[in-house]
């Protein structure tokens, strides 16, 4: 029997605050049949729908963005944390458990009416994606969907996302985030 | 006529510190040509080479090495910035300008014996790089190569990799950086 994606999810107490367990994916992405299908799990509500651009959010968005764009002959646009990025940027602030942070994106890495996809790794809150489609619309983009790997459904950031009309795919959920 | 890989590549002055010319990828990576023909022309060396995995260096190398995975059917290993990764870890120290910076590996992240392609947008001194390399040889791994897209090779980056015996790999090269 093929194994599920979560078999290959190593789950590691006390990260990184303590009473925290952290959903490693990186278990996920070094072995070959694991970040294989999830590629094309990540893929398989687009199939047939056009899509003129990956967004990743930084850092593992960018590692499973990189490859959906490459599956999709499509391009691949950062959106990343504050001071990153070098050319003219537009910016959202979101909330923290404590404070805020800030992404940004090029102010011309997307046209108007241009379909993107937005991946990340995790979907907990929904901070910064919820900043990422923010961004993407300022832009002028049409936001198609966001996939996430792992959903931890009690932090509610997939409530925050479908209250923005915007369609979540995830592939494995984890309760007692 | 097809365009080149440094038409896509855009020059940004004073990034991130007065007289500097940052050279950015996000235009390359961006369009969904330019981002094929860099992530062919990345592989062309190594065709028909046997790859367990592929390593990428933080941040935008986990856009190249997520693409390059992909293609390969392979696995993918980040090398993040100290703190970064949830398990257990080795480090390795490398110079910067001023002071000094942390790259970290997972410490069951490569096997011994395992077949590993490096990947990063760019080499300038070598230094994350060589810290790369180490941390992939302290784990028992083969590094068949490394690969960037652009060298700045006043720098003096790809001498030190090959000081290590390390085949580079480079798209194209900047001079006056």
């Amino acid at each position: 029997m093929m194994p599920n994606i979560r078999d290959y999810i190593r789950s590691i107490a006390d990260f990184p605050h303590e009473g925290i367990i952290f959903r490693d994916v990186t278990t996920l992405f070094a072995d070959a049949r694991g970040f294989r299908m999830a590629i094309d799990q990540l893929l398989h509500p687009y199939a047939g729908i056009p899509i003129d651009k990956v967004v990743g959010l930084e850092a593992r968005g960018f590692i499973l963005g990189g490859a959906l764009a490459h599956q999709l002959s499509t391009g691949f646009v950062p959106i990343r944390k504050k001071g990153k990025l070098p050319g003219a940027v537009i910016s959202e602030a979101y909330q923290l458990e404590y404070g805020e942070a800030v992404m940004e994106v090029h102010d011309d890495a997307l046209k108007p009416g241009e379909r993107v996809l937005i991946v990340d790794d995790l979907l907990a809150t929904g901070g910064t994606a919820e900043a990422g489609i923010k961004l993407c619309r300022r832009l002028g983009a049409e936001v198609i969907g966001c996939a996430f790997v792992i959903d931890l459904p009690e932090l509610g950031g997939r409530a925050k996302l479908e209250q923005m009309q915007m369609p979540v795919h995830v592939l494995t959920s984890f309760e007692g985030a």
